[in-house]
């Protein structure tokens, strides 16, 4: 593609034009050329969007949830993209079209875009495609984007990252799961979503949840007041948590997405951890945190790759040097040695 | 520690004492000094141990079966090592206990070793620390190194390949799984464990793998055959897939591992792919391979982590081009032509 080629189609997709966002997306997702020029020009596009991380432990309803919140904002007359990533997808050679199935009454709606995933390969790569599909979307003039993950792990901490606000789905009788997770998922969850709310133990799945959150809260006033404040912090968090010290505490919702309760409370929440974002300056920073984070992979994934064009050669002498006698930390340390004492 | 210190400390792992072994896996674990010195050492001491994977779908009673394959190994009169791989430890820090707990009862059994594995971070972080530590109880002289893993992600397939042998296990009821998997799955799989096989429907999955092993084979032996051999293939098939011709079929077992019924069979047939890999030499081919790619994984964190540290201040640069008017992907390539054009 020409320069102006290029210029062209990254103006249809700013433009918002479904096959020049689909085709953008494949090459992203190829990484083909031009894809980085391509990237690179969008990304003057890009700050525009709020993106939704939904995640949570398997059997919780994420899917469901997702499909409601979409139609849920799509009512508000706002424009909406789902990112579905799918763990079991490396086995099958790409994504499963499950998420694609459930969504299709969404399907001839221009403003609701569904994309799924598939994992790739190490080295940070999900999080780094999640975040170039991302870019891509906001660019393309979508004013919410939603990112779902499956499961609980690595991945989906990292991908909690790349959003704004982050929902932790939950349902009762997954009990034990929670407490599993409880010590850690403070961190990365903005909301709580306790969906199957008519289930038996929602009740004390909130109820869990909100101990979690208090003492969280309280933990972190205890911090703030210094080594003598103990006590003067315990006071100050007899009640509830609240937002009034300028800090957002998490939140709890309780829906049942299959008839779409609760969703729209939930969506709420959401904007309203966005307004404390924007009015606190947090948000801000985090999306500098993020572009630094991005800039980190790329780097990382550019490095890779034309050190081990350049080191072809080395790569094979420490093969062999590694089948007779060596060692692969010895050898390692040999090609690193090489290479940053190479010239072109 | 001195030089000394090192050789006899490893001394005392290869010898077995398991204070030992925990305290060279902690170092490991947290990459901690003198690590890289002792896996130097122990590294010509590895190469003795079989390493079997264990994967599959979640609720097919990976665990259970575990602690079964662990009893059948002790009854042969083997030592026998458990990594146990748990997706959620990266929200809790570490490695969550559940796994130890059900396998109390080998707790007083010096010939039996439990670790769990926390994901850390992206980089193939995972798959080298399981490699690392599979390194240690191989040199520490464990006969058997049985990897468990849950779920059946990218990390899964990367950690396949740390395994001589890989049981994937599925139950009845999970068959919508089955679909989503199957595409890829037979190139993993060298043992299907159809797990919970006095339920309903583990006919019917025993029959869905079997004639996925077929249509692998079928297609296999056209390959082998060329383009017009089809026919022949297809002639030569319409058997059961055998072995006689030399190459090795994946086999299913039924399993009901909570009775420990079949778990002998399950290992029998795992000690006969074993037999196959040495007889064809593709056990050799496997070793080198997978050593290959552990020198390319400790190359990667290593020339990461030097390449950060040079970097700092022109990261520090990047960042704030980045934030006033240029892109992460112009600067991710300028940060690779500094580091590679510098000398130290």
């Amino acid at each position: 593609m020409s320069e102006e080629a290029i210029a062209k189609f990254t103006q249809s997709v700013t433009d918002g034009d479904p096959r020049a966002i689909a085709r953008a997306l494949r090459l992203v997702d190829d990484r083909r050329a031009p894809y980085l020029d391509i990237l690179k020009r969008l990304h003057a596009h890009t700050g525009r969007a709020y993106t939704i991380g939904i995640t949570g432990t398997p059997g919780a309803g994420k899917s469901t949830l997702v499909g409601a919140l979409v139609t849920a904002i799509r009512e508000k007359g706002m424009r909406v993209a789902v990112i579905a990533i799918d763990p079991t997808s490396p086995f099958s050679g790409g994504a499963i079209l499950g998420d694609r199935i459930r969504m299709q009454k969404h399907f001839l709606d221009e403003g609701v875009f569904i994309r799924s995933v598939a994992t790739r390969g190490n080295l940070g790569g999900l999080s780094r495609s999640t975040a170039d599909i991302a870019r891509v979307l906001d660019a393309a003039g979508f004013d919410i984007i939603l990112i779902e993950t499956v499961g609980v792990g690595q991945d989906e901490l990292e991908i909690a990252k790349t959003a704004d606000t982050t929902i932790v789905v939950v349902a009762p009788g997954l009990g034990d799961d929670i407490q599993a997770i409880k010590a850690g998922i403070l961190e990365i969850a903005d909301v709580f979503c306790v969906n199957k709310a008519d289930r038996d133990g929602a009740d004390a799945a909130v109820a869990d949840l909100e101990q979690m959150i208090g003492m969280g809260a309280l933990t972190e006033a205890a911090r703030k007041a210094g080594p003598h404040g103990h006590s003067a912090a315990m006071a100050l968090l007899r009640a509830k948590p609240s937002d009034e010290d300028g800090s957002f505490h998490p939140k709890v919702v309780r829906t049942i997405a299959r008839e779409g309760k609760g969703v729209g409370e939930l969506l709420e929440r959401c904007q309203e951890h966005r307004a404390y974002l924007e009015k606190s300056g947090l948000g801000a920073t985090r999306r500098r945190e993020r572009l630094e984070r991005e800039l980190q992979l790329i780097f990382r994934e550019a490095l890779l790759e034309k050190s081990e064009e350049r080191l072809n050669d080395e790569f094979e002498r420490a093969y062999e040097r590694l089948h007779e006698k060596s060692d692969p930390y010895t050898e390692a340390q040999r090609l690193v040695d090489a290479l940053l004492d190479m010239k072109e």
